[in-house]
């Protein structure tokens, strides 16, 4: 084993061990008062028995996914460590937003009784939540890549060293799968969650009993805090996880690929792995830039965290300098894919934040609207979304082209390739600080419901408010950069597809499953191509759709139970008696499992079927057909909610007639429309484009054996 | 010169023929009354200022391709021909409007009177103009089509015949950027005439004055009337005619390469004209089909137009069988093409209708909501759109699948992609009439603007919505059938654009301005093709969000015009003195005109943009990209409006609450935000996706001259 691969495992427990040191010191912290301690705790109960009940639904259907992988395994049409890697993937997966998420719940009241100390205080509470979250992501991830690669190297031990590596890398893309399947659970499940919670709370609590926000007698204010964690700290956490080791896998693929026909060098394989080790130590180190004075100005705050985010980058730079000539002194040009990854991930965040900051003139502009009408406000607001895409397509478009060209693909196609993963494994190394941007946000929203609901002296509440609205502009940076990573990565699982079914595909014609070896005719002008290139552009149109019925459904649910308890339990009103908010929390669950039944099916069927009624063809067409016009509708919708809801909060500060007008009520009609666009249609769509690569990958033996186009 | 050929001239002087019979006789009826007159002439008047202000427009930008083309041809980038045929394509496009319109302004008044006699007179009245926009549609698009063939046919008469028909065919494709800038101006721009007319109309008129809808003292209300005829008159009739040259020019083309490359039959490249000359009779003679009693019942007369559409397919169904076995005696299955593609328009249609009737579930509940929040009347639809894409998608895919393989693909892909051309000729043949069930709605509609104006008995007033409402159900049908016509046009000509870069290519290799016969890799995992299709994917988004802004910024004159009129004309709101209904169509025309210019620059400049700086890899991926994604967008867009305007219209039938209720303002709003969508950013999309693919292959010299990846 080269000693250069033990970067990643040293990195992995670097990120661990740090991880732990953050959560010893936030959880040393006291958690406040007697009533702070038991809104926490309320939190704490219900975010428990959704994530239970989550993993309940997960278990099932990763039984049922390892079976059916088990079964291929025997009929030779996948490799038998496949269903194994699957499951530790989901399981280090489910363990990172576990963690994460109880880390979470347990520092928002702790962040609210630091915010009576100073601003900083709160922020490092706050944001050490968030860094655990996003070094325990990256920590695992590498853990269960390294092991993998560890394993199967001594399993193919005596195998020569490109062949070696090939059958190394075709079995560890499939590990995917299990991140994958754990990921759709998180987002979509805790995107239907947070935002039935939400809505059904406000629909209710806001408008018909005329009580405000994060009142303690809104049966389902705890369910909207639970479904802040679960949304966006263990939703968020998963997707990101999918997106880390599945480029770090698909890069790890085209290496090989480039090695077998290009000659490249063999420590391209261990460059991904590498880079991420450096990220997590990059991201340490950044770690310690952040830290804010006490005016709880959000200019100065949100220049405290891009100082984390925009260090940590350079840091990795400079480290991926290093690597590159130290790993691949022949191939340096492939430093130029990484540079452009990292260029594309901060140009898309800047360019979200454009669109979706009050401090900018697209949602001033909707505001603007709302004096006029609701529908104006609409309309801008699909419009601003909507013209959003075009900068943020053409920053991809440019990353495809320049990871590509820069890296060599002009003349060696194979490097290109590999030059694009690297881009997206580039993108994603920072990905410990980035996400800690990112996850810290809900932990400051539960501690500005926490500080409502205990009733602090205002100028608690001010600090946390100011923690609480910087976490929403970098929720949207945050937003945008994870779609921009899953399109990337997906964009490298396509490439390695090529591979996979070359490699598939020989294995089995050598095991006797095919007579001849299969042909992939990947011209634009296959008709079964271009068939799933329109099925795939329909895909997060359909899949959105979905999750949008989902969330009403839902929604309608938490409406009637609020309802039904605001009737049934007496005194809730007046403080006498407490609601019911674990009953609001199971109801939620149930239909957020549920709901989310249909769209997954969807998304995970899709590629099955394509492949036997149209062939390997028209899977390729779908995924990318997908992935193109997943990306442009994911930026829409994240950008188009965020815009509408910051319209409505720059009302609120005051513009246009201020709280409780006329065009504060247009604004909040956009928000509540932008509501399931930006937190439970638009990020499901960053699972879709990566899922059904992954799927697509996964069951390409079941494809190659049964299509109908053979 | 084949017998056969004639029946394509044959059939146009026939459709011109019957539309001018038609015309008289519509002319002949009586305009009414003196103030029914009156109501015409101004809308008359406004038209005819429009389309004067749109031919200056078009007039100068014609003059603009038109040196560029003969620059391009002293260059050898391009035939001497295309300048030329370029004017002639524009020429017959732009008369074919305005003939529609003429005959479409001067019977509105006149179905009102006739509607006094009668029902059916009313109705026949109103589908005659109708028939005669979709007549002269056909027969110019034939006359200028069967011309150019006889002309380039004597021209090249010393070549061979293969040689011959490529030489024809690859001047011929290029036609079609003639009828598409026509096409340009007439959609977009009409689409933001009507909606800019119609949002300003109602903003300061319903909503600020309180008079109702279609009252005379609004100044706006004739440029209501008027954009009612540019946008969905001459713009779905400049929008239709593009798609049947293109449909039929491209399929000649595909032939052309089929006969060279696999020994097709020389007849396939008449098939084409021929099937559309025999659409054209079939077309006439189930016009008869058309006629209702006198029960204003709109299942009807529903019943009675269908019975006209469904019976010409099956008259063509009928003519193409023996057509294929006369032409095609070796290749009969191509009828199967022709099969699939005519099922494919119906089923279109019938989704459609699906998703945006009154009838059906979807429409049912999205007024249901309204009940709650006009935010979830807007999520509603969004998701209704959203959906339909689903069954549309499938269905084109369908039929791009069975096309191709029925027509022999799988064994012999040049005829497969000849197939998918087929399919959109029979799609589009039978033109005549279903473009007449949708042109005949403005002029319904008006029918009833007249009949308010002019307070005409409340009998009239019935008889005229019904005829309107039916408008309304088929106008939904016509715009899904204009989106799937255009879809599987745009497809023939990407199918058509590989071999006119190999035909180029040669040429310009031939006339030295080439040193080598350039190539063309079109993997899918070509990074520059993956580039073009992200770029693509984006495209329709993005022009759809300009044109949502440019409607808002051209209603914004309007409103305030007509606030200047309600305040500097004194006695409009007695009724003492007339408001200026000139001067507001004046200043609709002109922002219309102003407006289109940045999103139509967008359609034309990409192609030619992203093939110097991608090639022509880049130009297929974005076209291909575009056309999914457009395809998509454009469906959604148009079922979301449909549906939100059929909710609302819902509600005032007294569901709900009915007029006035809080849910019918719920339901205006939603209404509101679907108008820009349906009406012009949805429509404009057709255009993009054909103008696109056409400025790939005129400006394909270029591209192959100039681009950085050659």
């Amino acid at each position: 084993m080269s000693p250069v691969f033990w970067i990643a495992p040293g990195g992995a427990v670097l990120a661990l061990g740090f991880a732990l040191f953050l959560a010893l010191r936030n959880l040393r912290q006291s958690e406040g008062s007697e009533p702070m301690k038991e809104v926490a705790r309320a939190v704490k109960a219900g975010a428990v028995a959704y994530l239970k009940q989550q993993y309940k639904g997960v278990g099932i259907f990763m039984a049922v996914v390892f079976v059916l992988l088990l079964v291929m395994a025997f009929m030779k049409l996948q490799v038998i460590f496949v269903p194994f890697a699957f499951l530790t993937g989901a399981f280090f997966s489910g363990l990172a937003g576990f963690i994460g998420m109880s880390i979470g719940v347990r520092s928002s009241a702790r962040t609210t009784w630091a915010a009576k100390r100073s601003l900083n205080s709160g922020l490092r509470v706050a944001f050490s939540a968030g860094m655990v979250m996003g070094l325990v992501v990256v920590g695992l991830g590498l853990v269960d890549l390294s092991a993998w690669y560890a394993i199967l190297r001594a399993v193919y031990a005596n195998l020569d060293t490109v062949e070696r590596l090939e059958k190394i890398t075709s079995t560890m893309i499939a590990f995917g799968i299990g991140a994958s399947s754990q990921a759709l659970f998180a987002r979509v499940g805790g995107g239907i969650f947070t935002k039935a919670a939400d809505v059904g709370a406000d629909l209710v609590g806001k408008v018909e009993a005329g009580i405000p926000e994060d009142d303690p007698r809104n049966p389902a204010v705890i369910a909207d805090n639970v479904g802040d964690n679960v949304g966006d700290i263990a939703g968020m956490g998963a997707d990101l996880y999918e997106s880390y080791v599945d480029s770090i896998v698909a890069t790890m693929t085209l290496s090989v690929v480039a090695l077998k026909f290009t000659g490249f060098e063999v420590n391209g394989v261990l460059l991904p792995m590498v880079l991420a080790g450096a990220g997590i130590l990059a991201a340490i180190i950044a770690s310690f830039f952040v830290r804010a004075g006490d005016k709880a100005e959000q200019r100065v705050l949100l220049r405290a965290l891009r100082f984390g985010t925009y260090g940590a980058s350079i840091l990795v730079l400079v480290f991926a300098f290093f690597a590159v000539r130290w790993l691949l002194p022949n191939h340096t040009q492939v430093y130029w894919a990484i540079v452009s990854g990292l260029l594309a991930g901060v140009l898309i965040g800047y360019f979200t934040e454009l669109y979706t900051s009050d401090t900018y003139k697209p949602v001033q502009r909707i505001s603007a609207e709302a004096k006029t009408s609701p529908a104006t406000v609409i309309i801008e607001g699909l419009s601003v979304g909507m013209t959003s895409t075009i900068p943020c397509v053409v920053v991809v478009a440019a990353a495809i082209i320049t990871s590509y060209y820069l890296s060599g693909g002009g003349s060696n196609p194979g490097l290109g390739l590999y030059g694009i993963g690297i881009a997206a494994v580039g993108m994603l190394s920072t990905l410990g600080i980035t996400l800690a941007t990112d996850a810290y946000g809900p932990v400051a929203d539960n501690a500005g419901g926490v500080a409502e609901m205990t009733h602090q002296e205002s100028m608690v509440r001010e600090r946390t408010d100011a923690l609480d609205s910087l976490g929403n502009t970098t929720a949207a940076t945050g937003k945008g950069f994870a779609i921009g990573s899953a399109a990337l990565t997906a964009l490298a699982l396509v490439a390695a597809y090529r591979d996979e079914f070359r490699i598939v595909g020989q294995r089995m014609v050598d095991d006797g499953v095919l007579k001849q070896l299969p042909s992939l005719d990947l011209n634009l002008l296959n008709p079964r191509l271009m068939a799933g290139v329109f099925i795939g552009a329909m895909l997060p149109t359909g899949v959105a759709a979905m999750i949008m019925k989902a969330v009403g459904r839902a929604a309608s649910k938490i409406v009637e139970e609020v309802r039904r308890q605001f009737r049934e339990i007496k005194g809730i009103m007046d403080g006498t008696a407490k609601p019911d908010y674990a009953n609001a929390v199971r109801i939620c669950t149930l239909a957020a499992q549920k709901e989310m039944i249909l769209p997954s099916l969807l998304a995970l069927a899709s590629p099955v079927v394509v492949g036997v009624l149209l062939g390997a063809e028209g899977v390729v067409g779908l995924l990318v057909g997908g992935l193109a016009a997943g990306f442009v509708m994911a930026i829409f919708m994240a950008n188009a909610g965020g815009a509408w809801d910051n319209a409505k909060k720059f009302i609120e500060k005051g513009h246009f007639g201020g709280k409780g007008s006329e065009a504060h009520r247009a604004g909040v009609i956009g928000d509540t429309v932008g509501d399931p666009l930006k937190d439970a249609a638009g990020p499901s769509l960053n699972i879709l484009l990566k899922l059904m690569s992954m799927v697509s990958i996964v069951f390409l033996g079941l494809v190659l054996r049964y299509s109908l186009f053979r």
